[in-house]
């Protein structure tokens, strides 16, 4: 038999559609529905066999249902989770995949008919790629999933989504929602938002040193450019509802980088090989964690992803 | 015949070490000599057959020398150039890989017996890792290499060195050493700080926030380790010597982080989602311009690079 009868994907871009991938791949589900906003996105869906049927309508989708998985931007899961409410039944475990925890328990919980079946999660995988075309099973592995349950919620359904990622190819672990908030504020929030803010600064550059920059951007920015081209919608959600933790990192960030300009207008070089030297310490650490990554030249003319 | 009778590198890391291999594999050099002030790093260069001779004294590696490659730190440039002239000959032709322009320019030229044979050069192209066993032929293929001549360069001497990273697969531009140091200023001095910058605000983090984030560094901060792992001397240098460049570039930068952190702060999502749109085509410009990469995984017990 396998896990799960029914699978309803609510949201079905990079993340969900990966996930469905991985439901198909291993048998895990016995039938995978797909709920989109958008009936272009749903054709694609099915198009690309991430689903077996589709609906614009939520409470349809998760009808009989005993997986749900939430993949829409972070800000539209409680309006969501209202709209597919009527169809939730008894048996049905929900779960997410945003990428921030406590404002999205705070939004669902109270629209759905058992809390205690929420199991709130987040796979921290991705690439700047969005929509179900972005979509490819083996996304998860080799990365971590975190879950974040709380004080109600049902250990069985913990259990269950638990191992769905790790058949995914994930390590998972728990934590309260607020610890992975502040947590994700320093490896992700804050990152992207330093890089979307360089390579805006490059946008508003006039248009001849804009081409050149483009030309020379291996030297260190094509880096940022990569994780500055990820979904706008997503990471707008991201930073309005993940506000006091990034607010604080940013602040310790801006304090490092006035200090760090101080040091290069008085010629302080010892300052500057002090700090380039800490940081090639926790570049190892990284490397050591696995979670590096070397670069490979991407062709500009290969299909995406 | 050979393009060159006798090849002196002056320092031979990741940069000069990777142009010796290849001259190894086009045989672009009758014989090739190293010069580095530490000896373990000649021994270095000897064993992995980057050298044919290796010396600590820069007069004696230029002696007879049809090529000369300067690849210090651009601080040490000066004085290497001062050390080295004894030795020059009339045939050599000298050039540089450093990533800052005019003050090598400024540097170099007056210890040498004649200016006009000085070809100012960078290729952009680089790893984190440093030193001769982090050398490989492949490093400038499909990469930019700027030369930047002053008006007195020998035009002759130019389309040799032109040549010379043609065949090491790179595309070769021309342009002032100010103007090279303006873009680089954008496309690599600016995004190594800003990497540095939060990298070392993690550095500073306790010991168990550091730990997890390791762990789940692949969410966007792993990309900014990297690039903060790069050689620590190098890099002091850069900044240090295009100063003006930087800091104006910086002060960009945080005008427009403050802009940010301040729509953050008002929810102002508007804002957020216009910025992020709009730097998904700065990507597609980077994409287009064969300039992006790809993510793989690095294996942790892999050897280096």
């Amino acid at each position: 038999m396998k896990p799960f009868q029914k699978a309803a994907f609510i949201g079905i871009g990079l993340i969900n559609g990966s996930l469905a991938k991985v439901l198909r791949r291993h048998g895990l589900a016995g039938e995978i529905v797909a709920a989109s906003r958008r009936r272009e996105t749903l054709d694609q869906a099915l198009e690309l066999g991430l689903c077996d049927s589709a609906t614009t309508n939520p409470a349809e989708a998760v009808r009989g249902a005993d997986l749900v998985v939430l993949g829409t931007p972070p800000a539209a899961m409680g309006a969501i989770a209202a709209a597919m409410a009527p169809g939730i039944g008894p048996d049905a475990i929900i779960t997410d995949v945003g990428s921030v925890k406590a404002q999205i328990v705070r939004d669902v919980c109270p629209h759905l008919p058992d809390p205690s079946r929420f199991v709130p999660g987040h796979p921290v995988a991705g690439t700047e790629h969005s929509g179900p075309e972005a979509a490819f099973a083996t996304l998860f592995e080799g990365r971590r999933c975190i879950l974040t349950p709380i004080e109600d919620t049902d250990p069985l359904a913990v259990e269950r989504i638990k191992t769905l990622w790790e058949k995914a190819g994930s390590a998972v672990d728990l934590m309260t929602p607020e610890h992975h908030d502040k947590i994700l504020a320093i490896t992700s929030h804050l990152p992207h938002l330093i890089a979307y803010t360089i390579v805006g600064t490059v946008a508003d550059l006039e248009e001849q040193e804009q081409s050149e920059v483009f030309k020379y951007a291996a030297g260190g920015f094509t880096d940022f450019t990569r994780i500055a081209g990820s979904d706008p919608t997503m990471w707008r959600d991201v930073f309005l509802n993940n506000r006091e933790a990034v607010l604080e990192m940013l602040g310790r960030f801006t304090e490092d980088l006035v200090a760090l300009q101080r040091a290069i207008r008085w010629g302080e070089g010892e300052t500057l090989f002090d700090l380039f030297t800490r940081t090639r310490a926790i570049r190892r650490g990284v490397v050591e964690a696995g979670q590096a990554y070397i670069r490979q030249p991407e062709d500009p003319l290969a299909p995406k992803p």
